[in-house]
């Protein structure tokens, strides 16, 4: 999978994408990820990428110039699935979208800054556009990277069997049950006795029943859902 | 504002703090944003602080005693109004609530990885888990720094008046309308008329038209909220 960012402020693009599980995928070779500055395809004298938004108001807003030039150079290379523009005027995005994506070949993250982008790249460039959640960041920076982390982790090769994401939470549709590691005595909190019987039917039945409690009581909707399909 | 983040991965923290509005906002002083790395809280020889589930299971637990000394170390320097884990199996955050996390004073952030935490670190330390939206990622740090980004740019002094975050989708309960910048003829595809009118009342009212157009198409249940509200 190659996945290309487009950002105005790529040094913002940094951490999340170079170290732990995304850095090993890259350096793996199980996902290519490839940052473009917006300014290197600005045709402005002063280097600009923003401008004031028509009709008056707060905030400054991506012109298009850059953004079709940057975009349509990358389609004239390759084809991609989809442009992806994170927003937070958009649907919000939830685990099977994620595992969707993960089956894309080529996807473009164009991450919007300032008040937003001119809506004639959302019209015309702009094939998806997702919401991470309901409510405002400073850009789509974070976004893009939540995004990128939350499919790369389940590309093919990227998680060892010791780190499994089927029992994530949301892949079977209810939240996870807790987990306890060593020492079974901290300080005098001890952990639930079924995890260290040795009987692996009522492990079992134990995290199943913590899953639905704990799905029931934090989040009556996924656990409705769940009843109902049950 | 003070906020304290923990962390096994601290390279994760490093782009989306460093620049832009939240790397401004802690240079001129509207926040400090401290990181702790939680491998030097740990007593274990090998520098440790993840071991196997209790009960088996994919994946690595995070151990309680790195997390609970530093945790308490940090509540013996100063109060701290909530001690928070971001994790999918909480109720989602959505703005109103990012709101108010902004009125706290210090607040601590603790970073899962791997697995999952040691549940008596959740009972006993944590004050308020949150989810950032519907998906698994491949720890809390992302989603730290979503929640971070969330609540400094709210900071008194952060944004400009120019930057002005009271017309940002949710804050009225509806989508941002759409927004266009120079030139308004960009290689045949013009904007809308209106906004290049000067009438500003018409102006207003084709903004809150395409607001409640945008939220009725692409957000339905944000749209029947307001239309009940008012």
């Amino acid at each position: 999978m190659r996945i290309d960012i487009i950002s105005a402020v790529p040094e913002l693009l940094s951490g999340p994408l170079d170290y732990s599980i995304v850095g090993r995928a890259r350096k793996a070779g199980h996902v290519e990820v490839v940052i473009h500055d917006l300014r290197s395809y600005t045709t402005d004298k002063h280097g600009k990428v923003d401008d004031y938004p028509y009709g008056g108001g707060a905030g400054l807003v991506m012109t298009p110039q850059p953004i079709f030039d940057c975009i349509q150079s990358l389609q004239k290379q390759r084809a991609y699935d989809e442009v992806i523009f994170p927003t937070p005027d958009a649907p919000v995005i939830e685990q099977q979208k994620v595992n969707e994506l993960t089956l894309l070949n080529n996807i473009i993250l164009l991450c919007g800054h300032y008040k937003g982008v001119d809506q004639r790249v959302r019209d015309e460039l702009v094939t998806l556009e997702v919401s991470i959640g309901d409510y405002v960041l400073s850009g789509g920076e974070l976004p893009a990277m939540v995004l990128v982390d939350g499919i790369v982790r389940l590309l093919p090769g990227v998680l060892g069997d010791a780190e499994s994401a089927l029992d994530d939470s949301f892949q079977d549709g209810l939240l996870s049950p807790p987990v306890y590691t060593r020492p079974a005595n901290f300080r005098g909190n001890t952990i639930p006795e079924v995890l260290t019987s040795g009987n692996h039917n009522e492990i079992r039945k134990w995290r199943e029943q913590k899953a639905i409690e704990l799905s029931k009581k934090v989040r009556p909707d996924l656990y409705n859902k769940f009843i109902n399909k049950s």
